[in-house]
C-alpha cells in the first residue's frame, strides 16, 4: 500500500458536502487518532478569506453536523489548527501557484479531494498539473457526477488520466463506505452457507430500493438536467447490484474486487427499444403529502415544467451462468413515503410442501439487507407455531436478525466518508470505483435512456408520498413479484 | 384419521410418570377444551382404592406438578370427574373382567396407555385381548423400554401384534412430542435455504448431546441393567439423528415420515470389533460435584459395584449419498455439568478466505438446535465488525436466533406428552415410532454393545460434574472436532 499522505487538499471546501460530511468525518478520524500526526488539510474555494476565518467556518460546521456526544471543543479546536485555507478560482490557472506554495516543496504524499462542480474538474486538474501537484506522489479523489453520459465521463476520465494514473484516481461512491455494504461482502464470503444458495437455482429475484422523502432541496439546477437514473441508478444502485451479484473475489483487494464488479456490470443485458416498455417505468412526483406535510409538485418546486424523471423502476438481467433468468428489480425516487435503502434477496419457494392444511403455507425465504435509515441484516424463515396442530401444522414467518446497532453497540457508527477519506489518505483504492466500472455503468445507462427516448416514454405523474406510479407496481406484478413496501 | 377415542385407559396410573407427566398433560388438554367432551379416563393399578380416593390422588398430582398459573381448582375438580379407577393386577387375568365392565359394551374407540414395567406388557396384552379390549376399535400406546435388545423387543412387539395391528400400536418416544423437534421438520422442509446445505458437501459433522445432571434418583433397579446406550441412544438420540438426517418426506403423515426415518436408521454403519475402540467411549461417574453440591459415585449410589455405563460418546456414520463421510457425534451421560439436549449442525469452513490479517479468521457456520432446558434455534454467522479496518477487515461471530420463548410468547409451552396423548386419543400415529424403526435401532445398538464386549471395553471413570472421560474429548479431537461445551 502507498505511504500515508501528509497533506490533504480539499477543493470546494466551503460547500455543502464539506460542511455536512467531509469536515465532520475528518474531525471524527482525528478524534480517534486515526489521521497521520503531521497531516495538514489545505482547504480551497473561491471565497477570499484567511486561515482564521475558515477555521471559524470549520468549527461552525462541526457544531452543526457532529452529534453532541462526539463534539469535544478542545479536540475540535485542535483539529481546526490542522486546517489551512488558500483562496483559489480553478478557472484562473495562475492561482495554483499559491496552492503549491502552501503545500511546500517536500510535502511527501498528497491526497486531493475534488468536491466541486464537474465543469471545474478539467481546469482544476490542468492547474494542479501545471504546478507539479500531480504524478506518483499525488492521488486524486473525485465525487459524482462524473459526467452525464459515457462520452462526457470519458472526457473527464481522460482529463484526469492526463495527470493522474488510474492507480492514483479515487472515484468516490459513498455507498461503498457504508458498513452494511461492506458487511454484505463479509456475509457472502466469510460464511459458507450463502454461496450454495446465491444463484438462479435458489434465488427468485433481487430488489434494490433507494427511496428518498426529500424533493429538490434547492438543488434543481443540478438535478433537473440529471434525473433519477443518472443520479442514483448509474452509480450507487449499480454498485450495490455488482456487490450482490459478483463472483467470489480471490482477495479483499482493489484489483480482485473491482475485476469481479466490472464483470457483473458488463454482463447487464442491454435494455433496448424493444424491451424498454416492459422493463422500465419513469415517474415524476406531483403534489401530495410526505410525513403528513403537504408538498408541492416537482415542476412547481423547480419553477418550470420538466420531463425529468424523479422516479425510475426497472427490471435488469445479468447474462451469466449464476444469474440467468433472475430479475434484478431496481427502483429509486424522490418524495417516497419513507427514506429507505435496502436490498432484498428473495429466495424461491420450497419445490414441494410436505405440510398441508390451513396455516401451513410456507412463504419463500427472504434476506433483507437494510442500509438506510438503520443498518440491519434480517433473514426471514418459516418456523412452526408451537401448538398441537389439530388441523395440521401451522407455520409462521420469523426473523433472524443481525441488528448492527444491538450486536455491535460498543462501536460508534461512522459516516461513510470517514472510511473513504481515511482510505484516500492511506492510499487504499479498494472501495473506490475504477474507470472501467464507471464506463460500464454509463454504457448500460446510456442504452436505457436511448431506448426510452426512442420509445417516446415520458415520466408518469405520481402523488408525492406514494411509492411511484402504479405502473411500477405492475412492472413487478407481471412477474408475480411484489415490491417490499 | 381414526375417530376420537371416548375412553382412555391408563395402566400404571399410580406411578411416577402418571403423576408428573400424564395427569398434568391430560389436565392441560382439558383446560384448553381439547379433550373429546365425553372422554372418560379409566385409571388402573394394583392399589385397591375407589374413584374418590384416586381422584384425590389426581388433584394432589396436579397440585404438585402443574404450574400455579395454569392450575384452576374448578377445572381441576371437573377434570377429576372424568377419571374412574379400577384396581387391577395384570398378572391375574381374571381381573380384566372388571376393567371391561367399567369400559362398558358400547365404548366406541378406546385408547390404552401402558405405563408399566415391561414385564407386565405381555400379561396385560393377553388380559386385554381376553376381555375384548383389543381389535380395530382399540389403540395401544407403549412407553419405553421396549425390550433390552432386538430379541426381547421382538418378543414384546410380537406379543403386542398378537392383539393389536401395527397401525393401532403407538410406541412413544416423548422426544418426538417436543416443539423444537417438530420445528426441526418445519425448519428443514418449509424453508428452501437449508436443503442445498444439508449434506456432506456443506456439513462437516453433526453433534447430538443429551446431558443430565441427575444421577440414579432411586431408579437403579431399572437403570443398572440398562445403561446409557439403551436408556438414551437407542431411542431418543437415534430418533433425533433420523430427523436430522432423513430425506424430505413427501408429506407430513405417519407413513411418509416413518419411511424416511427407518431408511436413515438402516443406513447406520455397524460399529464392529475392529472399529469400536476408535468410535466409542464408555464412562461411569465417580464422586464429584454438580451445581456446587458434592455427589457420590455411581457404585455408591447404586449400592454395589457395577460395569454399567452412565456415559457414552460415539461416532456414527450413515452410509448413503447425502451423508457419506459426515460423522454424527452422539454423547449422553448422567452427572454432567448441566442439563442440556441439543443438536449442532457444524458446517464446513469457507473453501477460501478472501479476507486476510489478524481478526479476519472466519469461524465455520453452525446451526444450534437447543431442546433442553430452553427450546431455541440459533444460526451462528460471521459478520464484519464495524470499523475502519486499518489492519484488514475484522470478523466476529454473531447469532441469528429464533428464540421460541420470545418469538412465540403468546403461546403456552406444553408438555411433550400433551401432544402425544392427544394424538393417541385422536388416532394420529405420525409422531410415534413404528416397529421397523425400533428394530433397526436395536439392531444397530446390539451390534455396538456386542463390539465393545468383544473388545473387552469397560467404562472409564469420570468425575461427576464433568463432560465425561477425557477419552470422549479425544474421540472428537482426533478428527479436529470439539464438543460444543
Amino acid at each position: 500500500m502507498a505511504d500515508k499522505a501528509s497533506t490533504l487538499i480539499l477543493f470546494g471546501a466551503t460547500g455543502d458536502l464539506a460542511a455536512r460530511m467531509l469536515l465532520p468525518s475528518l474531525y471524527g478520524l482525528d478524534l480517534d487518532s486515526l489521521l497521520p500526526d503531521r497531516l495538514r488539510i489545505i482547504a480551497t474555494a473561491r471565497t477570499e478569506q484567511d486561515d482564521a476565518a475558515f477555521r471559524e467556518h470549520v468549527l461552525k460546521a462541526l457544531g452543526d453536523h457532529v452529534p453532541a456526544d462526539y463534539l469535544d471543543q478542545d479536540k475540535a479546536a485542535a483539529f481546526a489548527q490542522r486546517v489551512h485555507y488558500v483562496p483559489l478560482d480553478a478557472t484562473h490557472p495562475q492561482g495554483f501557484k499559491a496552492l503549491a506554495d502552501a503545500v511546500g516543496p517536500d510535502a511527501g504524499e498528497i491526497a486531493i479531494f475534488l468536491s466541486t462542480a464537474p465543469s471545474l474538474f478539467k481546469p482544476t486538474i490542468d492547474g494542479l498539473a501545471s504546478v507539479g501537484l500531480a504524478g506518483d506522489h499525488v492521488r486524486l479523489a473525485l465525487e459524482k457526477p462524473l459526467g452525464t453520459d459515457l462520452a462526457s465521463s470519458t472526457e473527464i476520465n481522460d482529463a484526469v488520466a492526463s495527470a493522474f494514473p488510474e492507480s492514483a484516481t479515487f472515484r468516490i461512491d459513498h455507498y461503498l463506505g457504508k458498513e452494511t455494504v461492506q458487511n454484505l461482502l463479509a456475509l457472502r464470503f466469510a460464511n459458507v452457507i450463502f454461496e450454495p444458495l446465491w444463484n438462479a437455482r435458489a434465488i427468485d429475484h433481487v430488489q434494490i430500493t433507494v427511496a428518498e422523502t426529500i424533493g429538490l432541496e434547492g438543488r434543481g439546477g443540478y438535478y433537473d438536467p440529471s434525473g433519477a437514473i443518472r443520479d442514483m441508478v448509474q452509480n450507487h444502485m449499480l454498485q450495490l447490484l455488482a456487490l450482490v451479484a459478483m463472483e467470489p473475489p480471490a482477495s479483499f483487494d482493489a484489483t480482485a474486487i473491482r475485476d469481479e464488479k466490472v464483470k457483473v456490470l458488463r454482463s447487464l443485458r442491454p435494455i433496448t427499444r424493444d424491451s424498454v416498455e416492459q422493463s422500465l417505468v419513469l415517474g415524476q412526483f406531483g403534489s401530495g403529502a410526505v410525513d403528513g406535510q403537504p408538498v408541492p409538485a416537482y415542476a412547481e418546486e423547480l419553477g418550470k415544467p420538466s420531463e425529468t424523471e424523479t422516479f425510475v423502476a426497472l427490471k435488469a438481467h445479468l447474462e451469466n451462468w449464476r444469474w440467468a433468468g433472475v430479475p434484478f428489480y431496481l427502483r429509486t425516487g424522490k418524495r417516497m413515503p419513507e427514506r429507505r435503502t435496502e436490498i432484498v434477496i428473495q429466495f424461491k419457494g420450497v419445490p414441494h410442501s410436505m405440510f398441508s392444511g390451513k396455516g401451513a403455507q410456507a412463504r419463500p425465504n427472504r434476506l433483507l439487507i437494510s442500509i438506510q435509515p438503520e443498518e440491519n441484516i434480517e433473514l426471514k424463515l418459516m418456523a412452526k407455531v408451537p401448538g398441537l396442530d389439530r388441523h395440521g401444522i401451522r407455520l409462521r414467518e420469523v426473523d433472524m436478525e443481525i441488528g448492527q446497532k444491538d450486536v455491535f453497540s460498543d462501536v460508534r457508527r461512522r459516516i461513510a466518508y470517514e472510511r473513504l477519506l481515511l482510505d484516500l489518505i492511506e492510499g487504499d483504492p479498494t472501495l473506490f470505483v475504477r474507470r472501467d466500472e464507471v464506463e460500464a455503468q454509463w454504457a448500460w445507462v446510456d442504452g436505457v435512456r436511448q431506448a426510452w427516448k426512442e420509445a417516446g416514454m415520458t415520466p408518469k405523474s405520481y402523488t408525492a408520498g406514494t411509492w411511484g406510479p402504479s405502473a411500477a407496481i405492475a412492472l413487478a406484478e407481471r412477474n408475480g413479484v411484489s415490491w417490499n413496501d
